[in-house]
Parts: C-alpha cells; structure tokens; sequence
C-alpha cells in the first residue's frame, strides 16, 4: 500500500527511439523471419532507387543473400547511385529520423529517415555486427563500418579506409540473423518481381542463397520523370503548418510570405483574401502572426476558388510502361491499364492511381492445382507486400461489384489487379510503411480506376464465353450432318454428298452469320450495359474536371 | 543531371520523435475525428488506472468533454491515483519516450511512455494551446501548463502555482480540435462501456457534451492483485538481452549473474549447463562475456527442462469478476466465463488468455431492426477497438468452427464474444496498440479458450431450441384433442369429456416424459458430443501440465 508517486517515479527515465524500436521492432516490419530478411531488402533497394533517380541514374541493383547458418545471412545490396558523402554516410545509415526527406514535400519512397537505420539496429541486436559499406561519390571513394549506439541513436564508425576510385555506386553488407530466405509470397524473390512490374526502367539481378542468379531486365531506357519539390496548397495546410511556417519566414510582409510558400497564392488572390478576412493585416509581419490569424486564414482558404495543386512532383510509372511491365512479367491472355488523372485528399495533398487488370494466363496467384485472385499493391512504386487487410487498395479493391464485370468469384478467377498510388505524402498507416490509410478520397479513386479497367475486362470476358459456346453448338452441329444427310438421302432420293456439301454450308454460312452478329451485338449493346453501368454507379462517379 | 551526393544531402538532418509523429500522427492512433477522440480518452484513462492500481487504490475516474465550437472540444481527466511529482511532471506528460514502464518486466497498460505525451502534442497542433495540470501527492499539491517543444521532443512547464492541500490525484484538461463526438461502436461511451467490463472494480463517470451524465458503477470492491516486477525467464532471451544484462551487471561471477538476473536459474541448473556447454567459463566476469559466449549460452538454455516462468505478474480480470460484469453490462440471456491458464509465447513471455461467451438479450451488436455477432477485444483489460481486422483476438474467434456449437452465422446471432490478453508484454503490431500481433501461440490459446466457452453455449442452445421443439408439437396436439376425443366418443359412444379427460392426461404425462427423457438425453449425449469434439480437435487441443 505504501507506494506514493515519490517512490512510483524514481525510476522515470528517456529513452531513444533506437530503443523503442529495438524493444518494438515487430512495428517496423521486422516481424517473422521471411518478414524481417524481406523488410531489409525492400529498406536498402527503395532508398537506391531514390538515390539512382533523384542523381538522374538508370538504376542498376544487385542484391546477393547467402546462407551463414540456420536462419543467418550474409547480405550485400550494391547500387549504380551516387554514394553517400563520407561525412555523413554514419548519420544516413544509423541515425533513426535523420535524413533529407523529411521535410520535402516530393514524392519519394523514403519519407521518413527510418529504413536504412533500421537495418543497421537490427543486425547489431541479431548478430552484434556492423555493416559494412563500400562507397564512391564524384569527390570520394571510402569503405567504412558502421553500427549504432541505441541509448544515444547516434552512428559508430569504424575502419575508415580509402578505396581505388571508379564509377559512383554504394553497396552496404552486413550479416543478419533471425530471418529466412523462402520463394513464398512475402518473399524476396515475390519482392524484387513486383519491384521490377512497377519500375520497368530498373534492371535488378539476384543471388539467391542455392546460389541461383535471377535477373529482371530493364524493360525502358526511360528514366522516370525526376521528381520535383512543389510548394504546398493552401487547401492542404492546417493551422499549425501555417504558423510553422510562418515563424520561419524570411519576408516582411504576410502577404509575401503567402505568396511565395505556398502554391496558387497570387497577389489577386490576396485581395479576395483581404475581403473575406477583413480583419487580418496582410502588411504585418508574418513572424508576428498569432494562432487565431491563421485560424480565421485557414478559415478563409477554404472560401477562395483554388486552382487545383500542382502535379509536377508525382512521378507515375505511366500507362504505356505498365502495359510493357504487366504482359512481360505475367503474360496474361488479357490486360488493361488505366492512368488515372491527378486528384487531391485531405483538400490538398496531389496523388495520382494507375490500375492495371491482367486475366489468364499468368495473372492470378497460381497454386498447385488452383489459382485464385490477386491484388498487388504498390505505392509510390514500391510494392506492399504485407498488413493487406489493412490497406485501402484492399479494401477498394474487394470493394468492387466483380460481379457486374463477368467475375463470379473474385477469389477463384485467374485474374491480377495491380494498384499504384503516387504522393509526395503517403499516408501510411503504421511505420513499417505496408499498407495505405483507409481515407475515403483514396479509397474512391482506387475504385473508379480499377471500375474503369474491370470494363474492358468485362467485354474481353463476355467475348470469349459467347465465342467458346458459339464453337461448341457448331462443332455439335457438324458431328450431326453426316448422319442427317444419311437420312434425308434415303427419304429423297439426292445424293447424300450433295444434301451435306448444302447443309454444311448453310450450317457454316449460318454460323458465321452469327459469329458477326455475336461481334456487332455486343458492339450493341456495349455501350446500353454501359450507360446502364454507370446510371446505376451515378454515386461512385465523381462530377470531376 | 547535375546532382551529386553532396549536392543531394545538404539539406541531411535530424529530426525528434515528436516531429515524426506530428508529421505521422494517424500512427498513434489521431486518424479520423472520431478515432482521435478515442485515442485521447484512452491514453490518460489507461495512465489513471495503471497509477491508481501500482498505489493500492480503488480507481474513480471523471471524464468530462464539452464542446467549444465544430470539431472542437475541452476535456477534463481526473483521477483519484498518486498524482505525479511536480519535478518530472513535463516530461511524464510531454515527452515522449519518457516513463518509468519502459524496461519494466511487469504487467502494465501503458509499456511505451508514448501516450500522455502524444495527447499533449495534439491539443498543441491543433488548438495551440498547452494542457491544464492539477495535480496532488502526497508531499506536493500544484497546477501547471504544459506543452511540448516539437523540435526537440522537451517540456515546456510554465504558471505554476500551489494549490490547497487535499487527497491525492491527477487532474488533465485541454482543448482539442480536430476531433468529433460520437456514439458510435468506436466512440468514447462504447470505449468506457469496454472499461467497465474489463475493470469490474473502477468507477468511471462520463460527462457528454450534450450534458448528459452516465456513471459506470463500480461492480466489486476488490482491486485487482497488484502487478508484480519479474525477472525475465531463459527462454524469452535473445542474444543480445542476453549481453545486454551482462554488460550493467554488478556480479563477480557468470553463474551468479545468471542466478540473480534470471528467473528459474538455480546453481543446478548452472551445473547442467556447465555440461551443456563446457567451454563456457561461468566463473569470468560477466561484463566481459562475449557475443558468441551469449550465443552459446542461449542455445544451451534450449537443451534444459526449465519449469514454467513466474505468473505473478500477470494481473487478470478473473472468472468471477468478468462473470458479474458481463451480466451487469450486457445482460444476456446465456453466458459463460472462461480463464485459461497461464502459458508462455516466444519460448518466454508469459501471457494468461481469459474469454467469456454472451448470448440473446444485450448480447451482440444491436442495430435497429438487427442483431449481429460482435467480438470485444481487450489487452490487458484495455479495449481494443480499432485495427481489428489486424489482429490476433479477431482471427482466433473468426477461425472457430461456430456450426460445431450451434451457432450457424455468427454475424447474424445476437452474440458477443469477450477476449482478454494479459501479459508484460503484449505484441502489439502498432505504435498506436490497437491491434495485438498473429503470434502463433497466442491466436492457439485463444481460440483454445472460446471453443471451451462455446461448448456451454453449444448446450445452452440446443436445450433451448429442444424445449422449443417440444412445446409447439404439445401445442398442436393439445388443440387436436378437443376434435378427437369428440370422434371417438361418436364411434365408442363413451362420454367425450371423458375421453378428452384421458387423452390430456397421457399427452402431458407422455411430454413430461419427454421433457425428462431430452433433459436425461442430453446429459447423456453431451458428454459423447464433447468427446467426438476432443478428438477432432485432438491437433488443437495441448497436451498441458
């Protein structure tokens, strides 16, 4: 009885966020073996592809795993990329939230300054080692060891030494144990296939630990888009952000500042400001600006007609190259892109979806003797192998009627849908970072997108269900004729080769009759089932541009 | 073309744990207005209870939310607990990753030292204002602000003041914006609801914006046993837990620190693993043991027979607790309480698993003309209410063969199904803990618990759709008689009434006999039934203790 807060307390402590993941690291995806070896690669293969674009590179990656012992690997990921400056290559590879992405309002894969540090900790507390890292930037080529100090978050670096110079390109290695190679679909390989499906311009090559290399070509010399930093909407800011970043400004004047921060802020619209806030000085400095000015300003953001936020920062993989990707690596016998047009969430945040269906074939996710749906997920290009049911591809996906697009049962037809979503801000729901908030504008563009691909599915499906039975009742036909024109000879008296050379042709001229009635009926009725389709979708559709 | 690594991380930083969850903050649990509510509810009523219980005191509980404006709310939080000390105060409440339950081997709500924080950083970023403390202990009675410097994850405490003397206690208020009422299966009412289930000796009550009052009475007058600090058990060690004790040891000797540190190690054990493992010197001195020394010692562990770990630190509801509650608070028709014993996860952790099956009358989710199947999920004794799909309680119950006991669509029967989890450490797959990880043995154990309740219910139920069986065929025989003993009384010329006399007199003698001889079948069959069902489900079933 005799505890009281004095002796509750004593032993009150701060403690790192190395800590708190090394203590919580199922939280940063490093939950079950095949999960924690696939969470190292996915962590070191985003960040170089980050690297390899942002430098303007055509990425080529290797990833090599070979067994130590039981459930302990020898890893080595290398890259074509620009390196790591010496100074701070301890920093980017051990330090937990320490990075240049952070703060950037540009869509990358990395947003956070957690992957790469993470994999440091998690060889230090599976196998006590450094990694090791091996680096030439323009100015420098260097190897080192690199480990973490997880009371203080701060990086160890060791055995510094200078390397013969050569093309730029990191490779980080390290031994990690507790983890599992396995060909399942959470795995390495399942990884690294879906990485190259949504980045036709990476050529990757993999060692696996039987000592088999695996190799996924470039399927473009088109490096993507370079990704650009753009100026945040004012429909996207909250009050806090503005305030943010009002402190930090360097104008004298609030409406310079607004101007010059944020997107689609012009002196024109600082007048309509003016009139709907009138009691807000836009001459006053915006170091000065109190909380209740930026409410009232917000407030006043949300009255003003905004052009739509700038798209330039979204980096998509674009139809044409997903078309390529999608027939190469699952040779369906039908597929359908769909590229959708930028769209905003939370009234500011730019994101893009692009939705592909493949059918037959390849697609679905072939077992033993069955195959059933598949949904691969990707965001901002990287695929999300985990956490599904949580995810708002998921539940948009699962959300569409199948039925209406001739797809009885989603989950046992031969049928992939593929989803990217691109932002400079995804909303991720955990830190891990493998599955996409459910937020409803999210949700509803994922729908329509894979609604619109499921159309030219539907066609393709009814298409081929209408011909297969057409064929059916010709060849059930034509096995009859011989036995008719036996018949009808004895009964007439005509030759039994003339009765079936007429039958025969009517039969074949009466079927392909039919075969083109088939084809102009459905031309038909297309359209009306699609009129119908999309009167009764009237709420789904969005009344957009 | 032009960037270079050291043009690309100029702009390299580092950022604090609470910038990363402002920027991230759907990770703790602020998703949703709703949500975001909840969560705050959540955090300081969880900190009251784990307060109140470590002080031996019977936890009374205020929450008090009134509406400011549109998404906009004061909330007041108060307890009858130890209060905190005015020296630690900010930080207990404002920085995050500071507490004293960190590296506590002890049952607790709170385990992270994120909560409280986070609340404070919320009602920052989104209202600007700081939190309100009143706050008395035993040596100290004071009031305070507090909020958060973001950049650097500190305290910032200002208007302090004494306040009169008085018993002890914790007092929290503050404005919050973005955030909404609702009486919704995820709001604030049903989470207290939870509470009150859970915690059968906490009285709680809840002032609604609308300024109605609801009071959830306290049920029993007997605090939970208090949880006790253990010493973690040789088979929930890895390697690196291993060095890390080692390295702030304070003894001489390698056995001893195994003996003092560890539960169930004893000098015996010692001597077995001496054999085990005899290059292993147990008389060096424990701070210089080496990684692969540990590594040795950790698969040494393996190869002993140790006996279970300690129990003692588990705090559970209890069977009779959780009966009476369930019964106060759902008001079933049926119900049926289940505490399984303790068992062990990761080799080491220990965990008990409670259960309780309600049926007909509240149970279930009730809807305006419908009722379905509900699962209510605690970790010790906090309701769980987001995340579900997630989580390790939902994929038990789901994955229970419901038709076994008669219970033909869960979603459609008017049943709740209550789960509790309580350990030292409970795995949750978030930072926000609302969903427990699929660990193996812990979705076994769980099912293993409602399959045992479901095989009551399973009695419950077909006793109960017999007896209905039986009364309407007595029913309908009985209003055939009338007729009958009329027709024969025609064809026999014996008085009717007479007959009519005897035939009701052998009808409810004979459904007497029934009604005995279904009460005597199903005693008979049942035991048969339960054991067909152990022996399907010899698999699932552990050959235990």
């Amino acid at each position: 009885m005799a505890e009281n807060a004095d002796t509750m307390f004593k032993n009150f402590k701060e403690h790192s966020i190395a800590e708190f993941f090394k203590k919580n690291r199922q939280m940063l995806g490093y939950a079950g073996k095949v999960r924690s070896l696939t969470t190292i690669i996915h962590e070191y293969v985003s960040n170089s592809l980050d690297a390899c674009e942002e430098a303007g590179i055509l990425p080529d990656i290797y990833v090599g795993i070979t067994e130590i012992s039981e459930d302990k690997y020898h890893i080595t990921v290398r890259d074509n990329g620009p390196g790591i400056p010496k100074s701070i290559v301890g920093k980017a590879l051990a330090t937990i939230l320490a990075g240049t992405k952070f703060h950037r309002y540009m869509q990358q894969r990395g947003q956070q300054g957690i992957g790469a540090a993470s994999c440091t900790l998690y060889s230090l507390i599976t196998t006590n080692k450094p990694i090791h890292v091996k680096c030439r930037t323009t100015k420098d080529s260097y190897e080192c060891d690199i480990s973490v100090d997880v009371k203080t978050n701060k990086p160890i670096v060791t055995n510094i030494a200078a390397m013969d110079k050569g093309p730029t390109g990191l490779e980080v290695s390290g031994e990690f144990a507790d983890i599992k190679y396995e060909s399942s679909d959470h795995g390495v390989y399942e990884y690294l296939k879906r990485t190259a499906l949504s980045n036709p311009h990476v050529s990757i090559k993999l060692l696996e630990p039987t000592g088999k290399e695996i190799s996924f070509p470039r399927h473009t010399q088109m490096l993507p888009k370079k990704p650009k930093q753009i100026k945040p909407h004012p429909l996207g800011l909250s009050t806090n952000d503005l305030v943010d970043f009002a402190q930090v400004s360097t104008s004298n004047k609030l409406s310079s500042f607004l101007v010059d921060t944020f997107a689609r802020i012009t002196y024109n619209k600082i007048d309509e400001l003016r009139n709907i806030a009138p009691k807000i000085n836009f001459d006053s400095d915006p170091k000065k600006m109190t909380w209740a000015d930026a409410e009232a300003l917000i407030k006043a953001f949300k009255e003003v007609k905004w052009i739509s936020p700038e798209m330039d920062a979204l980096s998509i993989i674009g139809e044409e190259q997903l078309g390529v990707a999608i027939k190469n690596i699952l040779s369906p016998e039908f597929s359908q892109v769909i590229e959708r047009k930028p769209k905003v969430f939370r009234g500011g945040v730019p994101f893009v979806v692009e939705a592909g269906i493949a059918y037959g074939g390849g697609a679905g996710k072939q077992g033993k003797d069955t195959v059933s749906g598949n949904i691969l997920r990707f965001a901002n290009k990287v695929p999300l192998l985990f956490d599904s049911t949580n995810c708002a591809i998921t539940e948009a996906v699962k959300g569409v009627q199948w039925k209406r697009y001739n797809i009885g049962n989603f989950d046992e037809e031969p049928i992939s849908v593929m989803v990217n979503i691109s932002s400079v801000y995804v909303p991720y729901s955990g830190v891990g970072k493998q599955a996409v908030s459910q937020e409803e504008e999210i949700i509803e563009e994922i729908k329509l997108a894979v609604m619109d691909a499921a159309r030219s599915l539907q066609k393709y499906v009814s298409h081929v269900r209408n011909k297969s039975v057409q064929e059916s009742r010709y060849k059930m036909i034509m096995r009859y004729i011989n036995q008719l024109s036996g018949d009808l000879s004895n009964l007439t008296g005509t030759k039994k080769e003339k009765i079936e050379d007429a039958l025969t042709h009517i039969i074949k001229d009466k079927y392909k009759t039919i075969f083109e009635e088939s084809a102009a009926q459905e031309e038909e009725q297309s359209p009306k089932q699609e009129r119908k389709e999309k009167k009764s979708n009237t709420h789904d559709e969005e009344s957009e541009d």
